[in-house]
C-alpha cells in the first residue's frame, strides 16, 4: 500500500504487514455463467496479512491512531475487523480492545487474542456504548463505528479500501472494469473502492467509475431497502442469516452515495445462494467465508442486473473464519484396497 | 510465478491463483533479539492462496499433472500440502485424493474437503502404501513423497519454492541474504530456495547463495542428525512435538545437499521454544502455525550459528491451521463500566 501513499492518508511505515497487492484472479467458470458479453474476475482479499480486505483499512485508521499519539486502539468487531485491527495495533505496540458479541465463531476467538487484544465479548446491542464509555474514558483510538448507526466508522477506512481500486485498474492494465461487485455490510468498502476509481477519473487515468454493486443478505438488506424506497439508509429488521460479517441492520450514507452515484444497484441473495456461490469458488480452487462470496452470490443471482462488460468480483475473507466449520475428525478406514475403493465410489471417483 | 515461467517448469496460466508475490517485512524487534549485526526480514508465506508456502509447490506440480493428461492427483499428507494439492486440481478441474492420518487439527479436514477433493484418512503408517496404488492403479499424478523416504516428492516441488529466492533476491534490491532460516520438514522447502539463489550465482546476478539453516523440531530431527554424524539421513525415532507440518522422522538427500553446500546448518528447536516464538511473532502482528515460525525459533535459539549479516526467515503458514486452537466460546461480560474496567484490569491494559 506504500507506492500509493501519495494518495492515502499518511501511513506509517514501520506498520508495514504487506496488505494489499493482492491478485486478481480470471474465472473463465463465471464468464461462462452469466449468459452474457464479457470477463468475470476475481479479487482475492484472503490472501492479506490477516487474511481479509480490513487490513487495508486497519494499516490506515491504526497509522492514524500512532500519529495522534493515543494509548490504545478499540474496535467493536466479532471478526476480520477485530482480529486485523489486534494485528496492527500489535505492531505498532498500542494496546488493542476488541469489544464484541459471543456469537461469532468459535476459531475467531482465537484469532483476535493470538495478537494479545483484550477481548470483550459483550451483549451485542451494548457493543458501542462500551465502545464510547472506551474512547471517552481512557483516551483509546477508534476504528470501527462509535454508534450503532452505520456512518461513523474511522473516516480513513475507506481511504485503504481505495487501494483496490487502484490495484484493479493496474492488474486491468491501466483501465477500469465496468461493474464492481462487493459484499456489503455497513458498505465501506464498496464507498472505498468507488472513491478510489473516481479519483482515477479526476487525475484523467481512466474515464469511467464502475458501476458499484452492492450484495447483501437477503434477511436484511438496508442499502437495497434504501434504494428500493427512494429514502436514506434506515434501520432494518435483524433477519436471520448466517453471513455473520455482512449481517448488519444499517447501512450507511457513503455507501448509499457510491451505488447511487455510479449507476449501481444493490442486490439481495440467500444463506442458500451464499453457500452455493462458496461452493462454486471453492470447487474453483478459492474457499472462501460465506460473507465474502456475496459478490460471486450476487452475480450468480442477477446476471441481468450486472449486465456485460468486465466484471470485478471482490472475495473478502478465507474460509478459515466461518461459522460452518465442523470440528469432528474423520474416522481411518481400514487400509486394504477394497476399503479405499468403496471410499472412492462414494467420492464418484472411482 | 508466471512472472518467472522462464526459469521454471511449464506452468498452465489457467490454473493461476495468485502464488506467490508474498512480502518481505522488517522485524526490527528480531534484529534487537539477536545481538549481532545485521537485520532480519520474514517472508510470509501465509498471504498465499491456501495460506501456506505449498501453493508454490502445487502450482508447479498440478500443472504437470495437466499436461501429462493425469485423469487425478493424488497426495499423502494430512495439512497444507493437500488441501494446496486439492485446491489446484479443483482449479485444473480434476479429481483430488489426499491420504490423511486422522490426527491433523479438525479445521483442517474442513479446509481439505472444502475444495471437493476426496479424502481418505488411513492409519500414518500405510499412506504412502495406499497412495502408490492409487497411482499404480488408476493412474492419478502423484504430488507428494511416494515412498515414506522423504526422497520421492515430485521433481518440480522445489522449482516453485525457488521463486521465494527470487522474490526474496527481488525485495531485497537485488541482493542476496547472507542467511536463509526454515522450518524443515522433508526439506523441499529450503532445497528450493537454494536451488534458486544457485542460479541466480550461475546467472551472474548475485556473487553468493545464502546460509541455508533448516529448523527441525528437537523431538525428531532427522537432518540435524545427519550433519552431526556425518552420515546420510536416516529415519529417526518418532519423538513427540506439536509441530504437525514438519515432524517427519526422515529427512531427504536434497535437503542436505542445500544445507551442506551453502555451509548451513540445522537447529532443534523444542514446542516451547516454538510457542514462544509464536507469541513473538503473534504480538508483532503475524499469526502462524507453530510449524511454520520454526525458522524465528531457531534464530531466538541460536543467534550463534546464525551469525551476522541479512537474515531472511520463511514463515510457512496461517495461526487458523493450527492444533493448538480452542473452541469454546467467551461468556459475555456484564454490560457496566465495573465490569469492563475489572476485565481490563485482568488484561494489565487498565
Amino acid at each position: 500500500m506504500l507506492a500509493w501513499q501519495a494518495l492515502l492518508p499518511p501511513l506509517v511505515a514501520d506498520l508495514d504487514l504487506g496488505a494489499g497487492n493482492t491478485p486478481l484472479i480470471a474465472a473463465p467458470e463465471l464468464t461462462k455463467a452469466r449468459g452474457v458479453t464479457g470477463s468475470v474476475f476475481l479479487k482475492d482479499e484472503s490472501q492479506n496479512p490477516t487474511w481479509s480486505h480490513k487490513d487495508r483499512l486497519n494499516y490506515c485508521t491504526v497509522s492514524a491512531g500512532v500519529q495522534v499519539d493515543a494509548p490504545g486502539v478499540v474496535v467493536a468487531s466479532s471478526g476480520n475487523h477485530g482480529a486485523s485491527a489486534a494485528a496492527y495495533s500489535a505492531r505498532a505496540g498500542l494496546p488493542c480492545i476488541v469489544i464484541s458479541s459471543a456469537d461469532a465463531p468459535p476459531a475467531i476467538y482465537n484469532f483476535i487474542q493470538a495478537y494479545g487484544a483484550a477481548l470483550l465479548p459483550v451483549p451485542a446491542e451494548f457493543r458501542w456504548a462500551i465502545m464510547r464509555q472506551v474512547v471517552e474514558r481512557l483516551g483509546f483510538h477508534p476504528v470501527s463505528n462509535l454508534t450503532p448507526g452505520g456512518h461513523t466508522g474511522h473516516p480513513f477506512g475507506p481511504e485503504g479500501y481505495k487501494t483496490i481500486a487502484y490495484e484493479v485498474y493496474s492488474q486491468l492494465k491501466r483501465s477500469a472494469p465496468d461493474v464492481v461487485m462487493a459484499p456489503c455490510g455497513y458498505g465501506e468498502l464498496l464507498f472505498g473502492i468507488w472513491k478510489g476509481f473516481v479519483e482515477l477519473r479526476e487525475l484523467g487515468l481512466t474515464r469511467h467509475v464502475p458501476r458499484i454493486i452492492a450484495v447483501e443478505p437477503a434477511g436484511r438488506g438496508p442499502l437495497h431497502r434504501a434504494l428500493a424506497t427512494g429514502k436514506d439508509v434506515e434501520h432494518v429488521a435483524p433477519g436471520a442469516t448466517r453471513a455473520y460479517a455482512i449481517g448488519t441492520t444499517i447501512g450507511s450514507y457513503r455507501a448509499l452515495l457510491a451505488v447511487r452515484n455510479s449507476g449501481g444497484d444493490a442486490i439481495l441473495v440467500s444463506d442458500g445462494e451464499l453457500q452455493t456461490a462458496q461452493t462454486t469458488l471453492a470447487r474453483m480452487g478459492i474457499w472462501q467465508e460465506l460473507s465474502g462470496v456475496a459478490g460471486v452470490a450476487g452475480l450468480l443471482r442477477s446476471p441481468d442486473v450486472v449486465g456485460d462488460g468486465t466484471v470485478v468480483c471482490i472475495l473478502t475473507s478465507s474460509g478459515f473464519k466461518d461459522e460452518g466449520l465442523s470440528y469432528e475428525v474423520p474416522v481411518p478406514l481400514e487400509p486394504a484396497w477394497t476399503a479405499i475403493e468403496a471410499a472412492l465410489h462414494n467420492f464418484d471417483i472411482y
